[in-house]
């Protein structure tokens, strides 16, 4: 029961077949998101808002727990502040969106909706800093940004979308180098623990920063096909912006000194991440952590005496601890259920009828293996604890094993090229450090270099690419 | 100590002087917000920022007690959609801002950045309705918002503002009346409960509903120097926005039908309610429940020995349950630091020196009426609970006194300018329902009405101004 074929699987692109189009598929049919009249701008409705806020609640904790404050600074930016930061400007002026006309009048001077607020904020931070005692600064912003992007896809590419931006300022390179570190950190955290997904953790090689950075760090992931996805960033900027911003204190010895700078920022680019690690042929498949539902109640004919009211009773008892859901729709049957929960990626399914109630059981479904498993009504409220961490671990273990599997090794160009076309995925490679062996590489193979790994491992003596020696290990991969 | 003239006091105006600048003064110096070089736009600092995320948190879970779900749609509406309902358009056309440029190329159709979103949401509306099954929508989003006002003031009226905006749909005229009045609820124990301001909750009059509406609802709240601040509003569209934009279902007798829907909001203005309503000439007041930092320990002869640890172990076991902050800066004199804090606004303060630690007692002083309590180190913990309430109690009762004593009732017009001119306040009196007399006493007085209160009282037979029959209070004042 429910694992036949029906019209929900027949909805849904085989994952195999065609994955951008089984990912669209997924978005709109679990209503997580839709396509607007604003062109390249997507519509986030309530189950996948739902998703966003248990992230943002996680990860918002997660930064408190390290003294990040929030704030918020305006979404409009005026041209000669964007200016200010050459490579910063070279880097995010060709997406911007300009408003030129406000409250009935051309403006003076054209205001650019944020792409990020680095410029805005700098300002600011100038104003308010005086001495090595007001420091750090360690605030971050929840907000809206937008860039104009040629190609969309909800989630992974929106000109617009919604993320936090980290903002901090030291009094020290080493301080701003361990908070860029540490927030680095909390991402692996986040995305490891809490949307169940193994990372890689590094450095982006210069080609791969971020414009005005001096070193960008970043969350490497590994989708279901074998591509890429950055998760999360963190920015080391030293005194880049400090300097055009006139970002100045007095320090300990009474000298007046540029500060030191950090960004890091994570998107609703997660989502897009949780549906394309862990979604089968089936739908959506969401962590428990994560998910807005984690348990649905789906009573067995429900027209028999008792059963409906026993469905409420337990409904009314696990909701206290857990996220549920009680599914007492009488226009569609059990099996439309099963199959729509399922799609909709809901870790556990309990289902119970008149035998089960008679029997004092019912029987569980896990989303992630659709093992079933009796439990007593009498013991369901605790044990749902130990099988939802389960699921939460087996989706953790199932993205490990699809990453292991496609991570390869090359040791030239040949093979890296073999093992892209095969098995898509992650490339450990040598690189002798040349950005133009970069090049050479994204134009035979369309993968970038992703990052290079904390953990290193020489898997050759040479660059892949010219064969120079090289003691640099680079991951590479094709990306979203 | 901590009640004589300083530095801290000098700074900011008084509050009887200049009202307006006393009010800035609050903004800057107790560092909730700051100007910013996008003109009319403010960045909000931390601590601002902070009383923000304690009024969402506590809006947010109210809502969703009554079954709202969040979302969130595009910042930009294109024009097509703007102009769909015509009152609509009118109302907000001339204050919005135009991205007429993006992605380095012209638009071929213009986009506004939304200054309210029913028409972005209605155009979804239509698409996701089919049948009375899938009604109600309850949704609602936060975000930031932009109206091109001309002249702006900190949290008031600034060109952007966050704030919340819910937008319903529901199968009958009833069910979404019932829903306009249920939000209005809410916004009054919001208000009431947690920013510790009476209100008065009625109807707008026709001249002052929202742009689209059939019926707008107002919480309305007195400032204290007497003007009238509009703290929340609710609307009842009926079917202002379901017929332009199509928003039709299958009833339940299978025929077609256009939906009824409502919107209502609240912004970060209730920060300036807050800054208006309880502020006095030490600066800010917050209520307990709103405050970032419930109580602050301020060790007096820190450079004693214990003294320091002392402070620690108190800020260590009471910020278990409290939202605490320590004062151990080495650079500023107690007194300082008293009168620091109570510029903040923080609730309480407590002292505590070699002499109270040997006593194992504290001194609590209370920011509402600078009373000082001995409390002893071993009741603190508990004391505080009810220490906090009743300061949150007399807030309350404070600003209902002010509210009460400039509340007063006009029979004519003479009356009416004689009461606004010596009082500002609320005036009650009479009204005809003909919106030539709204006008006249606006040009005479430059007070609006606020609104019809529900709370209706037949202070006389006849209009305040043309004299004529009249069997509707309403209450006027002048306004933020």
């Amino acid at each position: 029961m429910g694992n036949n074929n029906n019209d929900f699987v027949k909805e849904i692109t085989n994952i195999d077949e065609d994955f951008a189009q089984w990912y669209t598929d997924i978005v709109i049919k679990a209503e997580l998101a839709d396509y607007t009249d604003t062109k390249g701008c997507i519509a986030i409705r309530p189950y996948g808002y739902a998703i966003w806020e248990n992230i943002q609640n996680y990860v918002d904790s997660k930064f408190k727990e390290t003294g990040v404050k929030n704030t918020y600074f305006p979404v409009l930016i005026p041209e000669s502040l964007l200016q200010k930061e050459k490579d910063h400007v070279e880097g995010f002026a060709p997406e911007v969106a300009w408003v030129t006309e406000a409250g009935g009048e051309k403006l003076d001077e054209k205001l650019c909706i944020r792409p990020t607020s680095e410029t805005i904020i700098s300002t600011m931070y100038s104003k308010w800093l005086n001495s090595w005692r007001d420091l750090p600064f360690v605030y971050n912003q929840w907000c809206n940004v937008l860039r104009w992007e040629k190609e969309t896809r909800p989630f992974l590419r929106s000109r617009e979308f919604i993320w936090q931006e980290g903002h901090t300022v030291h009094e020290t390179a080493e301080e701003a180098k361990a908070r860029t570190l540490q927030m680095l950190d909390v991402y692996a955290d986040v995305v490891e623990k809490f949307l169940a997904i193994p990372v890689v953790k590094g450095i982006k090689t210069e080609t791969e920063k971020f414009s005005g950075a001096e070193e960008t760090y970043t969350i490497e992931t590994l989708m279901h096909d074998g591509k890429a996805l950055q998760t999360a960033t963190s920015h080391y900027f030293g005194q880049n912006f400090s300097k055009p911003f006139e970002i100045k204190f007095q320090n300990r010895e009474g000298k007046e000194e540029y500060a030191y700078q950090t960004s890091w920022g994570c998107t609703t680019r997660l989502i897009g991440a949780i549906i394309m690690a862990h979604g089968d042929n089936r739908g959506l498949k969401l962590p428990p952590k994560v998910a807005p539902i984690q348990a649905v109640i789906v009573p067995v004919a429900m027209h028999k005496e008792g059963v409906k009211e026993r469905a409420i009773q337990l409904f009314e008892q696990l909701k206290k601890n857990y996220r549920m859901e009680l599914d007492d729709r009488d226009q569609y049957s059990p099996g439309y259920k099963f199959n729509d929960w399922e799609m909709r990626g809901v870790p556990v399914r309990i289902e119970m009828g008149p035998r089960d109630i008679e029997a004092n059981k019912c029987v569980v479904v896990r989303r992630d293996t659709a093992e079933k498993i009796e439990v007593s009504l009498d013991e369901i409220e605790t044990k749902l604890t130990d099988i939802l961490d389960d699921i939460q671990t087996n989706m953790y273990n199932m993205v490990k094993e699809n990453t292991e599997r496609r991570t390869t090794i090359a040791r030239n160009l040949e093979e890296f090229q073999k093992n892209i076309n095969e098995n898509q995925g992650f490339i450990k490679a040598m690189w002798c450090g040349n950005a133009k062996c970069e090049e050479k590489i994204k134009e035979l193979t369309a993968a970038k270099s992703r990052c290079i790994p904390e953990e290193q491992e020489k898997v050759s003596d040479v660059c892949v690419c010219c064969g120079e020696p090289a003691n640099t290990m680079v991951i590479w991969g094709r990306q979203y």
